[in-house]
């Protein structure tokens, strides 16, 4: 029976396992990601990783024969290389991924980006199993995600594919002014909906920073007055004005995710809809707005299309990962 | 070699040649559509045509072999039925459009969605020719799209898939209200970008109906000012405020496209860009700030995808009609 090592790698941290044939995590380990060291020290540090796994599953009696690695940035998945990558990890433009570390642990790699890892792993054994298309959607620090068919996560022509926080919200404009995103462009969902600009909303209407420092401190004020409303007390120290900024906030950020999900799903018409991320699993508060946004969207055809929340936690993208070196 | 019949099934006409294995139209035929009475005399009408083509063909020599249809509405590509039609074609929903056309001609049929068919044609033999991915995007009296891949339009699981004109668009938004949309939906980008909505923004604009009564009328006007700059006569009888009226919403209109094609783009990273309909045929004044407003919104690693207009005009849909049975 085979196993191989599924890599995640992200701008914080890099998580590895042992996966077998049917999807199961057998060891794994994680390491801080040396986001500010260049790619070969990271390259260094993957293959550490990957070997001493591969050591463990030996002392198991498992030969492992192949590595799928889920990286961040733009990742060239024929070439194996990294076409772009944020300032979140330094000098990983440009490394050769799949040939570097291939020499280092002398094992066949292949990669893809950690979106499309992820989605792949929820369309092999999560939320979107037994499916023969489906739309993955992750809410958290960005916007982004993977659009997974007949069990291949689609990739775009430069490998840009599934880039679905770039694209315009009405909701993404103040004042008749589009919000910069992250991308450099303006007004897109990213800017609305992702969790950082949940907290800045929060701040726009007039919650303090010292009240909720990030956009947890935010779902937590909101929260508060939520249990409040249901009998339970509300969080201590919260100001009025700050639960009604915090509740504006989440409301705000969760119509923008479930438009834009809606136009999505109109444009794609997937079987099924994962969506995942920090977001997601952050309860009712921010889930209901966002289904109700998403079904006001919908054609009539369309308005049965199961919304489901992601299943495999921080896992999706280790056995997605493994899946590429399965087949 | 093999000849077969492509059919262009539209609201108002359909049209059908005979189309051989290169992607010739030899021969060709085009008839009302009999859209206020029913399916089956619709098929009825359809099948005259294209038993006459055959006939035709066969007076020449040349043996049909199949027929391809490329019909309006949303259409089951596997079980050959008509999902859904608008009022355009009264009685089309529901009709089992293959095993209808198939019985009456005795020929084996294959039939998809119009606007996919023309897609196909496009991807096949005309602007996207020779690439592995393509996104075609028709603005006229609707806005619709079809995204192709290795070779096939992606129909989506309820072949719905492609309906790129149903999603939200901040130029859709009018004094704090969303535009209502022909799909019963409010906000979306059909609701400013297609044709009747640029002529709709141009009564809005203080523009007169008796000036311009469809949106050809305000092409006409805001061009007419447009050759005036250039030195050449204005449209006669066209009033200052009807011209400033006619261009700013022939610019509403090109932006509101151009973004959304820009967001698509984000999200699908196809190899080329292909824009079709009345609009992009409609001259410099529509285009220029479409492919502007396009441009503005790409990430980075797209900045050199080329956008180009379809060429081949009403043949598109026969020949990807026909491209279906030529496999």
């Amino acid at each position: 029976m085979t196993h191989v090592i599924g890599v995640d790698l992200g701008g914080t941290k890099t998580a590895a396992g042992v996966v077998s044939e049917s999807g199961e995590v057998l060891m794994s380990g994680t390491i801080p990601t040396l986001n500010r060291t260049g790619g070969e020290a990271i390259l260094d540090a993957t293959a550490a990783l990957v070997s001493g796994l591969v050591e463990r599953a030996a002392d198991a009696g498992l030969t492992a024969s192949g590595v799928g690695v889920g990286s961040a940035g733009v990742i060239d998945a024929a070439a194996g290389t990294v076409v772009s990558a944020t300032d979140a990890i330094l000098g990983w433009t440009g490394t050769k991924l799949v040939a570097g570390l291939s020499a280092r642990v002398g094992l066949p790699v292949r990669t893809v980006n950690d979106v499309h890892a992820h989605a792949l792993g929820e369309a092999w054994l999560g939320a979107a199993a037994g499916t023969d298309s489906s739309l993955m959607v992750a809410f958290g620090t960005g916007v982004g995600g993977s659009f997974v068919l007949n069990g291949s996560p689609f990739l775009g022509h430069r490998f840009v594919g599934g880039h679905v926080g770039h694209f315009a919200s009405p909701y993404a404009v103040v004042d008749g002014n589009p919000l910069p995103c992250v991308c450099g462009g303006f007004g897109h969902v990213e800017a609305v909906a992702s969790g950082p600009a949940i907290h800045a909303a929060y701040l726009r209407f007039g919650g303090l920073a010292s009240e909720a420092a990030d956009t947890r401190g935010v779902f937590a004020i909101a929260q508060g007055n939520h249990d409040a409303v249901s009998g339970v007390a509300a969080t201590a120290g919260a100001a009025p004005g700050a639960v009604v900024a915090a509740r504006a906030a989440v409301g705000l950020g969760a119509k923008a995710a479930g438009q834009a999900l809606g136009g999505l799903i109109n444009i794609l018409d997937p079987e099924v809809v994962v969506v995942s991320g920090g977001l997601a699993d952050a309860g009712e508060l921010w889930w209901k707005p966002m289904e109700t946004a998403l079904r006001q969207e919908l054609l009539a055809p369309l308005a049965s299309v199961p919304v489901v929340r992601a299943t495999l936690g921080n896992t999706a993208a280790i056995v997605g990962a493994a899946k590429l070196v399965l087949k």
